[in-house]
């Protein structure tokens, strides 16, 4: 028998360590998960807006014990020592896979000098952890592209890209010093066709039907000489059994959104009347009639986030003993509100939080799991006065830009305003972004943060 | 002497309480206090700004270990139950003071019934602890109103206002059911002139000038009759020295901001081309010039929200050894951004970490001081790409509000981005709102909460 100081010591320090770091006591010996959870644009208007939308004070990501705000991080490409206040969602995914500040457009390569960035996942990967990739966008995407690729321009998803290709609004994108002639690691296609990430899915199967740079096979058949097993249907990734490595791709580019506005209305500009036109303090406006959401007809047998993120989870765990690193997109937050459809957004919104659900559920299992939501950066919607706050006055007020008045399962009339340009795709926003986690990340996270420190925070837990 | 498990146990017994609950052993008997400090129309957007100009990841506010988000609560006046999804200062200010939802416009009434509805400082005072306002608003603004004083209209700062008052846009207040003749408690100047609130610092001293409901005496001298000692310079708030209770209006209305933009100017409408009028597709757009922030020449001799705190907090101390409850608004936040002005807010949210400076620094020497940051509803401001994300298209893009281009302190261009109406003053927004609190709100503050959980919150830790 021990000396009775022995076991009053070790009481004492056991109550110590208990309380302190209950969890680390035998850090390198246990099985260690990261689940990074990303709703692109999903700002604090656009979470509101789907809480006032399920008449809900709180998503299931409100009952996480951790909150933080997270300030998105961009630098100017020829000086990368200046700030951009406003992000895209290339160089904002790159800060936090890499832990590197870089210009817009770039993906895991530093602004001005180009160098390939080394993302969270491939430390994992390199200290034995299983990767594993889930999105709602192409797979090819800024968002999922920043955590397993490296090229100097988003666009570059497929072979096709490289050379002049033409790209959204007729702009040309080219990647010279990225084909793989050139030493490069080839086009974002091509680097997920011939990687190790365990997983990946998502859509964006038309950037694998091109030829690769060197015209032997298609992309996908590149994808499949590399042990990628191939699925393209729910029911494959429902009955998925498979011990290698997986590549998804349901759907030729974004994936379908599960909701839409009635009639697939979006928000639409007011309508001033003559004499309000001639002078604003006369006249009239008709303003657009409300609308509530509905199911998209065209979404049928997509697969949804949360079987994407179970099938993902599920397989990870095989993949390797040590633990996984996960990274789950709802891409389509941002595409919806860029598109000015409030309802697409807010079913988006939806599908993370049932896809965190299942984060929480395999987490009740494997406790040693870091689950960490936020967004990428902040969206145009706002919501706006449906009865303008000086109403009274008695004149025409009006949003200069695009509204959807959205009747919400609460029974009540949510104005949501898109007035950032006058083109047609909205712009991003410079906002603080909200950042939740589990009880795991509790004491890992401050109340602030920044995108660069998130990759700081994911490396030390996985002690990469 | 004691037994040795007596003392082993009581350790046992101090690492275990000393680590869940180190500061309540005696509750009771200690003197607790809560500072509440609001930022108005203080969102995300807003902070990001003001971190932004200011060319730091981290305002003072950041350093504090608590961070939740809060949800604005608005309801409809003929229908209490029906949410309204964008508040304004009156009832968010309300529901934080009160617990109660309310409808906008109403000072700590109830939507439809119009009942008075008891504050948290009126709580306090009746439980013993001193009670303090400050506020850069005129004292009868909506905020400071919505904690020490109860009307059915937020116009009604005045006995000139309850009947057939002329207010913003020329639209009439009436306050019938709040006249003194007719039972009620008279205008808001009138309720703190009698009132027994220790210390009321803020602008407003134009509606303490006009004669009472009974046209017996100006509001003013009503104040000095209750025993208020009046202070309307600077240099009286400097040099208080007093026991009684303290009125301070340091000036006719809203006090003057810090901060301007260079000349005066705030965001104005970019300049599109003839031909881009005709189609937005072809011709040019002239955007507004960048403009720096400079000091409002018109702020003088205006005591700063800082000074006004730590008067207020030296003096509530005399007032009760209970400890007390003080409310600090940082008011032009939202006021400037009505106005499309961000330097104007900039320059605000810096008073506003100044005077949680001084709230901070009297929490080390009194550490059960519970102190929490919050806004009360969303703003209009948006932070927008300077060049678009689109800009590569090479069309004329730009917003169909108004836009200010500053140059931050980082030597960036920052753009805002108001463009909620037409109208001469922007609308509120919608948006949950942060909360920040120190490390008295640790366990109490749960990371997703709403403004009447606010109010529970801060009546727990009085114990009222």
């Amino acid at each position: 028998m021990k000396p009775f100081y022995s076991s009053y010591f070790t009481l004492v320090k056991a109550l110590l360590v208990g309380s302190l770091s209950c969890c680390n006591l035998s850090y390198a010996e246990q099985t260690q998960n990261v689940i990074l959870i990303i709703g692109d644009g999903m700002d604090s208007q656009q979470i509101t807006m789907a809480k006032n939308y399920y008449n809900t004070p709180r998503l299931l990501m409100d009952s996480l014990p951790v909150r933080a705000m997270v300030q998105v991080q961009t630098s100017a490409e020829d000086k990368p020592k200046q700030r951009v206040y406003v992000a895209d969602s290339a160089n904002s995914a790159t800060a936090i896979a890499t832990g590197q500040i870089t210009s817009r457009g770039r993906i895991a390569t530093s602004a001005k000098t180009d160098l390939d960035l080394k993302t969270i996942a491939e430390l994992a990967q390199q200290s034995g952890y299983a990767t594993g990739i889930v999105t709602t966008a192409s797979v090819t995407d800024a968002t999922p592209a920043s955590f397993i690729s490296h090229i100097s321009l988003r666009a570059c998803e497929n072979p096709s890209m490289m050379v002049d290709g033409e790209y959204f609004g007729g702009t040309k994108t080219n990647c010279p010093n990225d084909l793989i002639k050139n030493s490069g690691p080839g086009s974002i296609s091509e680097q997920i066709a011939q990687g190790q990430t365990d997983i990946v899915l998502g859509g964006g199967l038309k950037h694998f039907g091109f030829n690769t740079e060197d015209e032997t096979s298609t992309v996908l058949a590149l994808a499949e000489n590399n042990q990628y097993q191939v699925l393209q249907q729910k029911t494959q990734l429902e009955q998925l059994n498979t011990n290698g490595k997986v590549l998804g791709l349901f759907g030729p580019s974004t994936m379908e959104v599960q909701l839409q506005g009635t009639d697939g209305r979006k928000a639409e500009k007011p309508n001033p009347s003559l004499l309000n036109h001639i002078d604003w303090r006369i006249g009239s406006v008709e303003m657009p009639a409300t609308m509530g959401c509905e199911k998209n007809p065209e979404y049928k047998d997509t697969p949804d986030l949360a079987l994407m993120s179970k099938a993902a989870i599920t397989h990870l765990q095989k993949r390797s003993s040590r633990g996984f690193f996960l990274m789950i997109e709802s891409a389509s937050i941002d595409k919806e509100s860029h598109a000015r459809n409030p309802c697409g957004s807010i079913g988006e919104i939806k599908q993370l939080n049932q896809a965190l659900q299942q984060a929480l559920d395999f987490a009740k299992t494997s406790p040693n799991t870091l689950i960490l939501v936020t967004a990428d950066h902040g969206q145009a919607a706002q919501i706006i006065p449906d009865e303008s706050l000086f109403a009274k006055v008695g004149v025409p007020i009006y949003t200069p830009g695009h509204v959807a008045r959205i009747v919400t399962q609460g029974k009540s009339t949510m104005a949501i305003n898109y007035a950032t340009n006058e083109f047609p795709v909205e712009e991003h926003t410079g906002t603080e972004v909200p950042l939740y986690g589990n009880s795991v990340a509790q004491g890992l996270v401050p109340a602030s943060t920044t995108q660069i420190e998130l990759f700081a925070i994911m490396k030390r837990y996985l002690a990469l």
